[in-house]
């Protein structure tokens, strides 16, 4: 054991909205670290993203068979619990950092491999400043992850691709439904998609027609204004012409005052606010107005969690984001994130990249504008060269003979603690 | 051409709400006559059910390739469209019954195959008597689907295995997804499903949890009327000891005095009635008394025509019953309808039966109460047993580079029309 002061033990933590994939970045981070177990100890597990190092909630990851570490790929959502929790600046809660440290001294902590989006970056950098500012020596890498696919620099981020398979593949089932029954009853079919400020995941469901499956969608994009009169007219022409529409309404579709659609003032009896999404509104809006038979469905967490039809690209990205942070820590890095960079569309190729996390916090990657048509409602040719390698490919998980996949949990042993407690503020 | 007075056409339609396996029975009856080509002719498709053998818009399905047709056992929805249109009795609507006869013996129809649900039953049971009543020789074969699994005698419906698997598998996923985030944020998922009358889809959502997989799921039956302080108790325990809890509700759930619990009064600023279904009502209701953050989602649509997830069982039955159709009406046979006669458990096996249309038509089969646990929230044992088989095993459709499945849309080529118009009433 001569060799186990030098090296050192790695922390990893998922953070934010869970994916159909983070765990294949789980997966690809533990399986790599011990591969290097010469220089890597243990992977601690952060129980509940960053919660777990304050306080001082750690699993051990070494409890876990090779076999359940390698279920991980085909598991969705996260096996060690998330947070929605941000660290505050240093100057303004000093405490929280100090805290860190000691839970990383005591526990031999050297890496730090945070997995989540725009805020969960913002977490990572502020920890792969404590070297710097405190003298913990520490690295921090911050491994991709985000259903909004709205993190700067990558190509896409993994989570996205699977969502947007599910959500193109939802579309293109639910409208072959509705014009079947579109001659005596519903002609209109509304799907509620993720994303309040990025429209990516909308974008998605145009991806449902093609040239060879011609069916009437459109797409309400937050990042386009809503224009009731127009949108009437677009469903309007659809139904003209094809009998039925299909419309994706992005739940963070607004008006031109900027206030979401969804918040209609609705009131129960008591007094309550509207309890209702907005596909209820949109499609109670064409009811109103075009008179045609409803109805909609809200995919929430279904949409992400779907790892059942997870794409495969996706699921070999969001492994090889894991794998590529722990071999960033290998060669001295900090303060970093692997990307996606798409070196070719035709056929899709990429490769791993990196980007400075200082690039990468708190900023958030929009839908270009010639992504979207330019009535507004639905995607153009280079939407489509841009969405397509990244929903596909299949990458379905085992089932058992009760006709349900065999998704791992992990026993999640908790490492003894060294410490006294930490109360969170 | 001398055989061709004595053999026969085929009229064969799809009715009421579509399945993800609904064109696996017309493949099974397609491909089962054009083996025999010396008994039945061509194989006319009503194009929106019966409404099209009313309105004589016939679809000449022979013109469709051996490729497509085999592709619609892969295909959701319905290929040649359905309807929600019941035939009224000989005696309120003399007119439709002459007219049917009018079209079967201009196209030389002397078969009849009817795919949809109870209602549908009784429109083919109607036509069956045609010979009967009104001396019109033809024998009409009924093929079960529903997805509501609510059709007497038969074992279990076409359709019902593909959305409990979905269903099922859903609810395991945003499971995962919830617990995941339950520590800081949302601690209870709400997912409503289709079921108005009967919960056998609502059943299907326990099959979610297991002695491998351990989940905290509340079922809300439609047989079991809501009882509000009892239900926020079984939540309120399951928090208590997982921290978290998804909630899985049909939509036809009724309080005591059986009003339908999405009917909460809810108006708009303008007096317009409430637009939500019944996830968000339950989702409020333990917001506003336990306190908990929540996420719901209401599938709609994509349950019942989730292909890409269907069940092997169900697939294979559905395109049995559309083959054994073809035979029962080769045999003679009128009035009737294959039946699943489930032989044993385990291993799983399973016959072809045959039930009198009389028998099936406009009759509800509803949950046993030996399926529903003691405390009315969960499933027995016995009902796990019946629902296993019929999840079981996958069938995946073929995939295009986009990451989509590749439904087929059949040419749908109408038949020349030899008939005077016909108005429906």
């Amino acid at each position: 054991m001569a060799r186990s002061k030098a090296r050192k033990n790695a922390f990893y933590a998922q953070s934010g909205g869970v994916t159909a994939v983070i765990n294949a970045s789980a997966c690809g981070v533990i399986e790599t670290a011990r591969k290097h177990k010469d220089r890597i100890g243990k992977v601690y597990a952060g129980r509940n993203g960053i919660i777990g190092a304050l306080t001082e909630d750690l699993i051990d990851t070494s409890k876990e068979s090779a076999r359940d570490i390698a279920a991980l790929r085909h598991t969705p959502a996260g096996a060690f619990g998330s947070c929605r929790y941000k660290l505050k600046s240093l100057e303004e809660n000093r405490r929280e950092y100090e805290r860190l440290i000691e839970v990383f001294e005591a526990h031999n902590i050297g890496y730090f491999f945070y997995n989540g989006g725009g805020d969960s970056a913002d977490t990572c950098l502020k920890v792969s400043q404590l070297s710097k500012k405190m003298g913990y020596p520490i690295q921090a890498i911050h491994v991709p992850k985000t259903v909004d696919n709205d993190l700067p620099i990558t190509d896409n981020c993994p989570g996205f691709g699977s969502v947007a398979k599910y959500i193109a593949i939802a579309t293109r089932e639910a409208s072959f439904d509705v014009a079947s029954m579109a001659k005596t009853s519903t002609k209109i079919f509304v799907l509620e998609v993720m994303g309040r400020h990025a429209g990516w995941i909308a974008a998605a469901g145009g991806m449902a027609a093609n040239e060879e499956c011609d069916l009437p969608i459109v797409i309400l994009f937050p990042e386009v204004p809503f224009d009731r009169e127009k949108f009437l007219a677009a469903v309007d022409q659809k139904v003209a012409e094809y009998g039925y529409c299909s419309v994706v309404v992005s739940e963070g579709v607004r008006d031109e005052n900027g206030k979401f659609l969804a918040d209609q003032g609705l009131r129960d009896a008591f007094g309550h606010a509207q309890l209702g999404g907005v596909a209820p509104v949109i499609a109670q809006m064409i009811r109103d107005n075009l008179g045609h038979k409803y109805h909609w469905a809200v995919a929430d967490y279904l949409q992400r969690a779907a790892r059942h039809i997870a794409s495969k690209t996706d699921v070999n990205q969001a492994y090889a984001m894991g794998k590529a942070a722990v071999e960033f820590a290998l060669a001295g890095k900090n303060s970093v994130m692997p990307t996606i960079v798409r070196t070719s569309n035709r056929p899709y190729r990429w490769k791993v990249g990196e980007a400075p996390l200082s690039r990468v916090a708190n900023r958030e990657k929009m839908m270009p504008k010639g992504f979207i048509s330019r009535d507004g409602f639905g995607i153009t040719k280079r939407c489509r060269d841009y969405l397509a390698p990244l929903m596909a490919g299949e990458d379905y998980p085992p089932y058992g003979k009760d006709g349900l996949p065999k998704y791992v949990c992990l026993k999640n042993v908790p490492v003894p603690k060294k410490l006294p407690d930490f109360e969170l503020k």
